[in-house]
């Protein structure tokens, strides 16, 4: 039997995925989890969105054109003006998700070897698609005390070589909820033009700021336009993480040639999500309003819950719908395991992701973990209690 | 403005992306152009795919699991056991086409350097994934003079190297239509064996075989069942290519666990796809022999069409849609583009796919094109007439 390959065996498996079994197990002794681990809101995907799906009326199923469908392409520069990002139909590709336009950047881009500089924590995928491509990750760490605030200018400076090729940033922040700051927006745009860098802009919870300044994007910044390749996805805005539909967006006619190849490699994106993306955008105000409300409630509500418990620790997120808290234990990994394997409390128990897997430097976040307050508030109150029942009893034993 | 990739740079863009705004500009003239070029049925898709849509009873539209929804992948089982394919649903990875099936196997099976050996003319996208990857394609010319049949064991052995570490084959074949024999499936699989290979077998054209004998998939050859990853996909055979819903099936525990952490990377395949092509599992036989005897049909009109042209010959080919067929010009490159550019015959031309983009092998195949028979006879009839004048007239001039 033939090897497999290295890098299969270097790619990171899922934080979450050696807690699934322990999870069905517990479900299957009958205890109720909590689910506070996963990125799939539980709000109803909007009217608009499934009606769309009652009136496909076509003959065939055909292949749609490799950069999208032009209808919903067309939509969305309307859709972004809205927050200040003017793009031309042209600048926006369509993509499998959020996650494919971040592999395909990665593949334009960057050449086997070539780093790019993250803070972490940050989301584990990354560094996926940066193995899958032969880039390289080299991360800052952001710390809990300050908010997970941005690192320094000269962390970032200390970390650059000759290979240096991006910075990528993640705003609002899965996993910590951190919104950039102005401040902070131009540091990065700083450091882009001064060492000609590309910006790598994961800004798919961009629905989700919870302060009254308006969001910065990336693309608001002055002299990098060029630079800058936007990730984006209508799955957490809409909650319809299923249907698979992105974008990679960048005024750098170069990059949208070279990722245009990979487009055609994989000849089309899905084009039943893109049908119902494309009427997603017809989503009424009322329901972005109720969502956004919910998830201000939802955070005002866990933080302060979290907060309540002795030993336990959340800054307040400014945007997504996760934080990343510290907890009175040794190791969160352990705990986390222990809270599905040997703990219940009547008859329940919850399920969070270790901070580990957001994080590359060694021995940080050793205590965190990220809680998505992807629940409602009546489900989030019994999983704090259930939080802090488990870590009494975690830390008598 | 920051270097992009030189990965992207090698990449091939699509044979026929150059030909496109040449299409484009004919069609604005009014001309009526016949496309002969594309993989795209123009069958309707079933209707129970198509009434699947209306029965989306979900609130969210949310994540399926990384590896594809269970009861779609139990019912595959049953589906590959009439081809007496035996596999378990462990077996099967559901991926977003076959498309990524075909990356995900090189990801997850090759590092940069490996070698792939391919007889050519090959799909052309199987290189755009190599590249992505790191892999070599070595190809191996296949010749029309024998209908395209796979080239002898020592021409492979011949190009064995300690870098080797997997075959590719696309069987039915997309471009030439050709089917592999007993004896050649043999001959592979003795190869296979012999040095310890991978065995990468694209058999998304399983159902469009036209010999009265069995069809050999690669997951029939004993000896070699850790070796053999099945790509597959529903696009070609419900006719819903735009769905995205294609599979990687292989019983190698090692290849499945590497394979499952880009699954877990990509968070999941498409649901909307997935609801499709499960539905479409039950197809009603009457539309697939309706679907097979159309192709049947069309087939042996377009052979006998083209064999009748002064200068072309394409072999009979016994599967998939495709026919790769010699014509009396100097370059079919320039052709192709000389049809979209320069000719029309009564207010009508012709699109097809110069087979240059098929072969790596320089100096091969440039009097040769693609012709895909997924237009109906009438149409055909008409291609075919409008494809004789034109060689009567680009000979002239």
């Amino acid at each position: 039997m033939p090897n497999i390959s290295q890098r299969g065996v270097n790619m990171p498996a899922s934080p979450i995925r050696k807690l699934v079994p322990l999870a069905n197990k517990a479900k299957a002794k009958g205890i109720k989890v909590y689910h506070l681990n996963i990125g799939q809101p539980d709000l109803p995907t909007p009217q608009v969105a499934m009606e769309s799906l009652k009136h496909v009326n076509r003959k065939v199923l055909e292949y749609s054109p490799s950069e999208g469908i032009l209808s919903f392409r067309k939509k969305l520069v309307q859709y972004y003006a809205k927050f200040n990002i003017h793009v031309n139909v042209e600048d926006i590709i369509i993509t499998t998700g959020g996650s494919e336009a971040v592999l395909f950047s990665f593949m334009a881009c960057l050449d086997p070897g070539d780093e790019i500089i993250v803070p972490e924590p940050a989301y584990a995928n990354y560094m996926a698609f940066a193995i899958s491509s032969g880039a390289v990750i080299k991360t800052i760490p952001s710390h809990i005390e300050d908010g997970f605030a941005l690192p320094s200018m000269d962390k970032f400076e200390a970390l650059i070589t000759p290979k240096t090729k991006a910075i990528l940033i993640c705003n609002p922040n899965n996993p910590t909820g951190y919104l950039y700051t102005q401040e902070e927006m131009h540091q990065i745009r700083d450091i882009v033009k001064k060492y000609d860098l590309f910006l790598f802009s994961d800004e798919v919870y961009r629905e989700f700021c919870y302060t009254d300044t308006p969001n910065i994007s990336s693309f608001h910044l002055k002299g990098i336009e060029n630079n800058v390749v936007l990730v984006d996805s209508v799955s957490k805005r809409y909650s319809e993480c299923g249907i698979r539909i992105g974008a990679l967006i960048t005024k750098n006619v170069q990059i949208r040639e070279n990722v245009m190849k990979w487009c055609q490699a994989r000849l089309s994106p899905p084009l039943i999500g893109q049908i119902i993306a494309e009427a997603s955008l017809d989503t009424p105000e009322s329901y972005m309003n109720e969502v956004y409300n919910e998830y201000i409630q939802r955070r005002d509500f866990l933080i302060e819950g979290l907060n309540r418990i002795p030993g336990c620790y959340s800054p307040l997120p400014m945007g997504a719908f996760y934080t990343v808290a510290k907890l009175p234990v040794d190791n969160a990994d352990k705990f986390c395991a222990w809270c599905l394997s040997e703990f219940e409390y009547e008859g329940q128990t919850v399920m969070m992701a270790p901070a580990s897997g957001f994080y590359t430097t060694p021995d940080i976040g050793q205590d965190q973990v990220r809680i998505a307050y992807v629940l409602n508030r009546e489900d989030l109150a019994k999983a704090l209690t259930v939080l802090e029942k488990a870590l009494e009893r975690y830390n008598q034993s």
